[in-house]
Formats: C-alpha cells, sequence, structure tokens
C-alpha cells in the first residue's frame, strides 16, 4: 500500500526501534512504502536528527549495493546520570538492609521502565564491541540481561547454579563465591553457546567477583571470549577483586545493618561511555 | 525547543512506544514541542492510523480535564498467527527431544525479537482486564513474563523454587508439581506483592498445571486476584487438568522419545482474541 511522507516517518520509527543493530537495506523500505529510495532518504535523515537530538539513538548509513540504515540505540550521558542517580536514591532507602549485608534490589529489578533504562545504558557502552551473545547467571541478573540483549538485538544464555534436567548434556565448573567463600557449581547447556562467540556477561551484584570469574572460567571451557563485563551495582569494600575490567553503574560504598545505614555512589561507566552526545 | 510536524512526529512515535499503557495529557505534549494542542492532536491522528494499520498497536484518547492520550500496544491477528507457526515450526525439530519427554525450549527463549512478538501477544489478549503485575516461576517463565510486562508497563514478581536470603520474609506454600508428582516448595517475598492486587501468571509450559495452581494458592496468601493465565505451551496429553481458564499460545500433542517426533499444534488463544484488526 502507498504511503504519505508522515505514516512513513511513524512506521519507520516503529521499524528502526524494534529492530535495533540490524542493518536493513533502503530497497526493503522502498518496497515496502512504494516510495523511491530518495524520498526514503530524506525520512531517515530526519529520523537521524531527532533521534540523535533527543537522546534516542542514531542511524549509521552504509552506502553500496550491501549497505543500508541501522539503528544504533544510544542515550546522552545526561540522561544516563539521571537514571543512575534515580536508581541510586531509591536503592538508599534503610528499609532495604536485608540481614546479611544483603540489599532489597527485587522490586528495582522488577519495574520493566527502569530496566529498559538500564538495559539501553549497557547497549550504549557496549555498542561498538562486537558481542554475539549476553551471558547471564540465574535468578537476579536474568531481566537486566534481556534488557541489554534486547537493545543489542543477541540472545541470552543464562548459567544456572542447579542441572536442570530440560537443558540437555551441560558443562559445569567450579567456582569460590566471594560473599559465601563456599565451593559451588555452576552450568550451562552445552548446544547454547557456539565455538569462538563474543559474550557480554551482565548482572546485577558484584563483590570479589567469584561469580563472574566463574562465567569467564566457563566461557573458557567454550572457547568463547569475554566482549564486556557489566554490572549494575559493585560492592566498593573488597579488598581483592578477582575481575579486572568491568562497568558498574553504581558502587554500593557503605551497608550498616546495626544502624540501617546504605550509602550508593556513582559506579565507573563514565570512563567506558564514549558517545559524542 | 521548537519542533516541526516531521520531527514529533518521530519522537512522539518514540515516546508512546515506550510509554505503553500510560495516559499521558496533550498539554504534556504541547510543552515538549512548545506547539499548540490542535497540532498534537493532528499528529496523534496520523500516529493512531498507522499504528492500526500496521498492527503496532493503537491510540486511546481520553476527553476532559483529567485525559490525554494512551497507547495501547496490539498485533493483527494475521501476525499473531504467523509468530505461531514460526515458533512451532522451530519447536518441531527432532533434535529438541530431551531425556524424560522435554522439550529444549531455551534458545526459543533466549531470542529477544521472539520474545517481544510473544510478549505483544500476550498484552494484545490482555490488554483490557485489570492488570498490576505479571508473575512467573523462576527460571524458564522469566524472560516471556518480563516481555509482557514491558506491553503491559506493570512490574513482574517471580517466586521461586529456593528460598535465597537476599529477598527478606518470604511466604512458602507447598505444591504437588505434575510433571514429577513430587512435594515442592514455592515462595515469594513479603513485600513484593500489596494485598488486592490483580495478577496475570505467565510461564512457559504447562503439564497438569501444578506449578500454575501452587501460585494461585499462594496469591490467596497475599489476598490477590488472578487476572489472568498466559503459557507458550500446554501438553495436550494430559488427562486432568488442576486449571481451567488459561491462555495457551501452542499445543503439544506429541513427543515421543524413541522415533525423535514431535508434533505441535496451535494453542487455545484464538477464543481470547479480542482485537478488532
Amino acid at each position: 500500500m502507498k504511503f504519505r511522507r508522515s505514516g512513513r516517518l511513524v512506521d519507520l520509527t516503529n521499524y528502526l526501534l524494534t529492530h535495533p543493530h540490524v542493518l536493513v537495506p533502503l530497497t526493503f523500505f522502498a518496497e515496502r512504502y512504494q516510495s523511491a529510495k530518495s524520498s526514503i532518504s530524506e525520512d531517515l535523515t530526519i529520523i537521524k536528527q531527532t533521534f540523535e537530538q533527543q537522546g534516542i539513538g542514531t542511524l549509521l548509513t552504509v552506502p553500496g549495493a550491501a549497505g543500508g540504515v541501522k539503528y544504533i540505540p544510544k542515550i546522552h550521558l545526561k540522561e544516563a546520570d539521571e537514571v543512575v542517580n534515580d536508581i541510586g536514591e531509591a536503592l538508599s532507602t534503610p528499609e532495604r538492609v536485608l540481614p546479611g549485608g544483603y540489599l532489597y534490589l527485587t522490586d528495582v529489578l522488577g519495574n520493566p521502565s527502569i530496566l529498559a533504562k538500564i538495559g539501553k545504558l549497557f547497549a550504549t557502552i557496549f555498542a561498538d564491541r562486537p558481542i554475539d551473545v549476553v551471558m547471564t547467571v540465574a535468578t537476579k541478573g536474568i531481566p537486566i540481561a534481556y534488557s541489554v540483549a534486547g537493545y543489542l538485538n543477541v540472545p541470552v544464555v543464562i548459567v544456572r547454579k542447579d542441572n536442570k534436567v530440560t537443558e540437555g548434556s551441560t558443562v559445569s565448573i567450579n567456582y569460590a563465591s566471594g560473599s559465601s567463600n563456599r565451593i559451588q557449581t555452576m552450568s550451562l547447556a552445552k548446544r547454547s553457546l557456539d565455538k569462538g562467540s563474543n559474550v557480554l556477561i551482565i548482572d546485577d551484584f558484584m563483590k570479589a567477583g567469584g561469580t563472574i570469574n566463574g562465567m569467564m572460567n566457563l566461557l573458557e571451557e567454550f572457547n568463547a571470549n569475554v566482549a564486556g563485563i557489566g554490572v549494575l551495582l559493585e560492592d566498593e569494600g573488597v579488598d581483592e577483586r578477582l575481575v579486572d575490567e568491568y562497568v558498574s553503574l553504581l558502587k554500593l560504598s557503605t551497608i550498616d545493618m546495626k544502624q540501617k545505614i546504605i550509602e550508593i555512589n556513582e559506579g565507573n561507566f563514565h570512563e567506558f561511555f564514549h558517545s559524542k552526545a
């Protein structure tokens, strides 16, 4: 069917937003809208300007026969700071202190609009790295991992601490969890990860990094590469960390069980934020 | 800053898509774009037409001082059928048969674009019901639950079969899992669900319905209501089901371990599909 420019702009915007990091040939849109390629190019110029101005992302244009246009989700640093500050404030309330020096995160990790912002922020930071898959460990990291993966348009694999029969044959490793210092087991289904995959590791909370280090060891067993590591919250009060390069959005500086005082600061994500805007 | 109509259409489309089921006053947009309300109304008419024509959703306009516009994600029945057929075909390959008569679903549940379609389909079906929260049980139902919750713009709560310390005090119940007929325990953090909440239960797979029945019993303990039940795949070969009204996208009709034959058919979702388009 035939589209006017106004209708095209609406549908194009929806199409690009729902197909991030996919190179779409201009001929696809020309056929979809029964319009000349030159008209589509003009539409894309308008969309690119608006996306960049509003902190929605950018459009990458690849010229030539195999070319097309690609939507890269990117938020502005200003919005990133607002998102991180808001989450930090929400997490700093005294009733979040749980027995054992843990922090109640469940409601924040259950909120889809907060998750969308966290996911888009990580996707901005890791936009230029080659990533084939996002990996996390059950259970709390899962929603963050899916949100990031949605914006990068790559699949998620979930490492499990149990060994469910429905996964088929698995590869398991032992690791020392920093928080409890107990030897634990983590497993991943053999068929869930290809050799040589570039893997972004995502988790909600990192103390010494034992769990993330375990995932890195597991990736070696699969001959896969670590493309990056992102955590929502790192624990600042750790003497020796098992993981070197990682991106954290927030830092847990103090958690006082008796006084119920929590102090949360910005993580290290500014060092990794390359978006121009 | 000032916007031209073309830029407004792009930003409005993005804004509405990222704020589903939220009533936004027209004055909000009038201020955002420094434009007259009448211009915004014209923009919204264009967007509504395109959304409905393209199976993106619809816009609901509420008149009056407390009024505004609300984006309701809705897909066409034709696209729903395509999505369900594609997933059904992907799930019917012989190598998916796992020991114990299980089906390998992990890769499908790890694919964000498939999940987005499943989520939008359930959100279409349950669009008109009062829903405050989506509930699922760890681990496999989680990505579907988050996808649905994103389109309905409500939080997710996750029932767990273990009892993690980081959740605070919990309510637990025992239930008989249909597949193994063993008595198991499921728990939900006390502070994660308010009294009187209307809860949409989402899961990946249902045999006799023991797990879902368990979640329903758990909701009673919280004085919460079941607003609906949605499963990706139901097992047809069950004599007695513990759950009456539920929506299934797909039906596992045959799974033959020896011959490695899987037969999957459409579930019952057509009965619940009220979208006009």
